[in-house]
């Protein structure tokens, strides 16, 4: 049952909170600490199908919400994307101050730099 | 009524889909097309007061989502930055094409080229 974990821990991390307490502990439980359900079962003192039910009902919820809105498919994998920009930058900026000191390769590379900031945060 | 009619065109992007497809239509007339309550009313044919129950409604449902989830306010700026870097992007890949023929700023530059597409698709 466990498959696909690391999409479904982008669809936790994106959508995670419209789930209860109870579903988003035994999720993180299962997908992200990798407990099995009967690990999960005797540490939460529930039934082994009690959790296997819980997590079933919350992977539904997450994956129905992605199927409605795809933000995970339009934004999961920006983050990965946004730190080869800003290490590619790095770079061009340091050959143009080492190489050239071009003042308008240094002004659009500088201007790059602050919307990617903007977006990495 | 009618404030921050940006802020609700954002929510309506990103979560819109959750709505039902009567909030979604009220919603739409009211606030990408700009319609009033009473426009809307005479041309859905259900009175002014249903109109605006139903847009207060969708309203909370977005501002509720968006207060769990945060994606707007993760994500909702993105695509404008990421224009910016595109646009700067072009301009320094010029700047050495023209100028320096530099093949390690190529490579750079191409590198970050790729992953702006892979985000702005």
């Amino acid at each position: 049952m466990k498959n696909k974990p690391f999409e479904m821990c982008l669809l936790f991390d994106f959508y995670g909170e419209v789930l209860t307490e109870k579903q988003r502990e035994l999720f993180d439980l299962y997908y992200n600490e990798d407990l099995s359900l009967a690990e999960i079962s005797e540490h939460i003192g529930i039934t082994r199908q009690g959790v296997r039910d819980s997590i079933i009902r919350a992977e539904h919820t997450l994956r129905d919400l992605e199927e409605k809105l795809g933000l995970v498919s339009r934004y999961g994998q920006i983050d990965l994307h946004m730190q080869e920009i800003e290490k590619n930058l790095k770079i061009a900026i340091d050959i143009n101050r080492t190489k050239y000191r071009n003042v308008d390769l240094q002004a659009t590379l500088g201007r790059m730099e602050e919307h990617v900031k903007a977006i990495i945060g």
